[in-house]
C-alpha cells in the first residue's frame, strides 16, 4: 500500500539531504523544488523516486555540490552555460534565469548547457518562462536508451522536450513530453507489476517489436514516437534527434551513445566527445511579437474551442496539454503525495545516510 | 504511365504562370524555385501538383499577387510579418530572410507570419538558414483535417516542421515532418490507387480507428502522430498545436478550424478571429553558441555514428533526416521529374488559361 507523505514534509527532508550534501542553501532550495515539482504534478517516476540516485552520482563523483555555474558564451539573444558538473536540478533553472534575461532584452533567450546532469522533468523550468509573462521551452538529452528507425542500437535518449505558453484567464499550455511512444518511467511500472507492454513500445535486441517490458535489459531499446516506420516512427526519431543536436552538440556537451548514464554504477560511455549532458532551454517575450492582451485573449478561444471540441465515445472531454498535471498538482498539494513503499524505504535509507530521519 | 520533365522545362512553365498571375519577376523566380524544390525532393503533393490549386486561390481573389508583405512588429531577435494575402511561397521566404538578418546581429531570429497562404514544402524556407551557416527552423499550420486526442472534429492541421542543420564534411540534417501518423499527401496516393490506410491513420466521424482511405470525406479525420493514446497520440497533438498557436496565436493569423481551406471552392469558416494563415520562421547563428568549426566537426561525428549504426534485419543502414529527399533531388535533377498523367493534364489546362503551352 502506498503512504502518502505532506508537500512541506517532504520538501524539508528533501532539501535537508541536498543541504547534507553540501549544496549552498539556495540551490538546495531550487533542487527541491524543481525534483519535488514531478510528484506534484504526478511524474512520480522523476521526482523523489531518483532522490537517491543523485546522491549516488554526488558519492561517486559525477555531481558536484558547490559547482562553478558560469555563462561560456554568449551573443544578445543567446548563451552557452557551462553547469560544472552541477545538478542538473540547479543548473537548468540558472540557464533558463539567462534565457529570460536576454528575452526581456533582444525579445528571446536560448541557452545551451553543457556539464550538466539530469534536470528532472521539463515543465518545470520550461514554466518558471510564465511567471514573466513569456513562452518558455526546455528540452534535454539522456542516456541511450532509444533505437533510431532501423536501428537495433540505442543511440538516443528519452529526449523530452516542454513548451509551456501562457493564456488569458485560462491556465496556461504546458506541453512536456519524452519523443518516444512511451517514456521510460511507464515501462518501470509495468515491470514491477509483470505487465506486457503494447506493441509499438519497446523492441528486442534484433530490432524486432516485442511486448515483454524487460526487453531493455536484454539488449532491446525503446522506440521513437510513431512505433514503426509505417506509423512515422522517423519523425520521433527526428525529434529525439534535434533535441540531442541542439542540446548537446550547440553547447559542447555529450551526445547520442556518449550521455552518462544516470545510475553510478553504469560505467561511462569511453572516448566521450564532450561535456556531462546537454540541455536548451528558451523564453520568448509574447510582447516582442504582439500585444500580450490580444495574445491572451486569443490563447483563451484557442484553450476554450480545443476543450468544448466533441469527444469520442466514452471520454468526457477533449483535454489541453498540462490539464492533468495541473489537476494532480491542485489534487496533491491538499491530500498529499503517495509513494510507494519501496521509495519510502529508498528515502529511509538515504536519510540514513546523511543521519536525517524521513 | 508517368511522363517525365527536365527541371529547366518544368521552371519555366511554373515561372511563366507565376508571372502570367501578375507576380513580379523576382517573386515569381522565389515561388516557382519553392514549389518546385518538393517536386525535386520527392514530396510530390506539395509541389506543381498544387500549382493550379494557387492559380483557383487567386482567381478567387484569395491570393494577391502583387501582395504587401511587411514587418508590422519587431524586436532585436523577433519579427511579425504581413504576408498581404500574397503566396505563401513568397511571404515564408520574405519573412525567413528577416529571421537571418536578425541572427546575423542578435545571435537568432524568430519571425511569426499572418496573412499568408500555403508556402510548399518547409525544407524549402529553414533551408535558407544552411546558405548562411545557420540552423533553420519552419513550421505552418494549415486548415484543419486533424482530430486532437479524445476528438471526433478535426481541429488541427497537419502543421509540419522542419529544422535544418548543417554539418561539416556530412550533407545538412534536414528533419521535415508533417505532425501526424501519415501527411495526407499519403492518403491521396492510396485513394487513388484505390488500397486501404494502416490502422493508425485515420479515424471515422465517430472517432474510431479505420483503413478506409476516403474516411476524410465521410466526416473523418487524420490522427496526431502516435496514432491513438496509448502510442502516445498526445505528444503528436501537442506537437501540433504548438505549431498552430507559433504561427498564428503569435502573429494575428487564423488558429484551429478557422484557418482558410486550400481548396478554393471550400467556403471559408465563420468568424475568423485572425488573418490568413500562419508560419512561423527561425534562425540561429552557430557560433553565438560555440565556434563553427568545433560544432560542424561533432555533427559530422554525430552524423557518422547514426549512420553506422546496426540495422535491424532487412534494412541496408540507418538513415540521418534529409537523406531520401537529397538522394532524390540528386536523381532527379540528372534524369527529370515523373509526373502523374491526372497532374501533366492539370499543368496543361492551367498553362491554357494564361496561354502556356505545357
Amino acid at each position: 500500500m502506498d503512504q502518502t507523505i505532506t508537500y512541506p514534509e517532504l520538501q524539508a527532508f528533501v532539501f535537508a539531504v541536498f543541504k547534507a550534501m553540501g549544496c549552498p542553501e539556495e540551490e538546495a532550495a531550487t533542487a527541491t523544488a524543481a525534483l519535488i515539482s514531478a510528484d506534484l504534478r504526478g511524474i512520480d517516476s522523476h521526482g523523489v523516486a531518483r532522490l537517491s540516485g543523485y546522491v549516488r552520482l554526488w558519492e561517486a563523483g559525477r555531481i558536484i555540490a558547490k559547482p562553478d555555474i558560469r555563462i561560456i558564451h554568449e551573443s544578445p539573444s543567446t548563451a552557452v552555460v557551462d553547469g560544472g558538473s552541477g545538478l542538473g536540478l540547479v543548473v537548468a533553472p540558472f540557464a533558463m534565469k539567462v534565457a529570460i534575461e536576454k528575452a526581456k532584452v533582444a525579445g528571446t533567450g536560448w541557452v545551451s548547457v553543457q556539464n550538466s546532469n539530469h534536470f528532472g522533468i521539463a515543465a518545470y523550468h520550461a514554466m518558471m518562462a510564465l511567471d514573466n509573462g513569456m513562452i518558455g521551452m526546455a528540452m534535454t538529452n539522456a542516456s541511450a536508451l532509444v533505437a533510431p528507425t532501423f536501428s537495433s542500437e540505442r543511440l538516443l535518449g528519452t529526449n523530452p522536450i516542454c513548451v509551456a505558453i501562457p493564456a488569458g484567464e485560462e491556465p496556461a499550455f504546458v506541453a512536456d513530453f519524452a519523443t518516444t511512444t512511451a517514456a521510460n518511467g511507464k515501462l518501470e511500472i509495468l515491470q514491477r507489476k509483470n505487465l506486457e507492454a503494447p506493441i509499438g513500445w519497446i523492441q528486442d535486441e534484433q530490432g524486432n517489436p516485442v511486448t515483454d517490458a524487460h526487453a531493455l535489459k536484454k539488449g532491446g531499446a525503446l522506440v521513437p514516437l510513431g512505433g514503426d516506420r509505417e506509423h512515422g516512427s522517423h519523425k520521433g526519431y527526428a525529434l529525439g534527434a534535434i533535441v540531442d543536436i541542439f542540446s548537446a552538440v550547440l553547447s559542447g556537451a555529450n551526445y547520442g551513445p556518449w550521455v552518462p548514464p544516470f545510475p553510478a554504477y553504469v560505467p561511462m560511455p569511453e572516448n566521450q566527445p564532450g561535456k556531462g549532458l546537454g540541455h536548451f532551454l528558451g523564453a520568448m517575450r509574447i510582447d516582442a511579437f504582439r500585444t500580450e492582451e490580444d495574445f491572451r485573449k486569443n490563447m483563451d478561444q484557442w484553450i476554450r474551442r480545443f476543450r468544448a471540441s466533441k469527444p469520442v465515445e466514452g471520454q468526457s472531454h477533449v483535454l489541453i496539454p498540462g490539464d492533468p498535471e495541473r489537476e494532480m498538482e491542485t489534487e496533491r498539494m491538499l491530500t498529499g503525495i503517495p509513494l510507494l513503499p519501496s521509495v519510502w524505504e529508498d528515502l529511509r535509507t538515504t536519510g540514513e545516510k546523511f543521519n536525517i530521519k524521513f
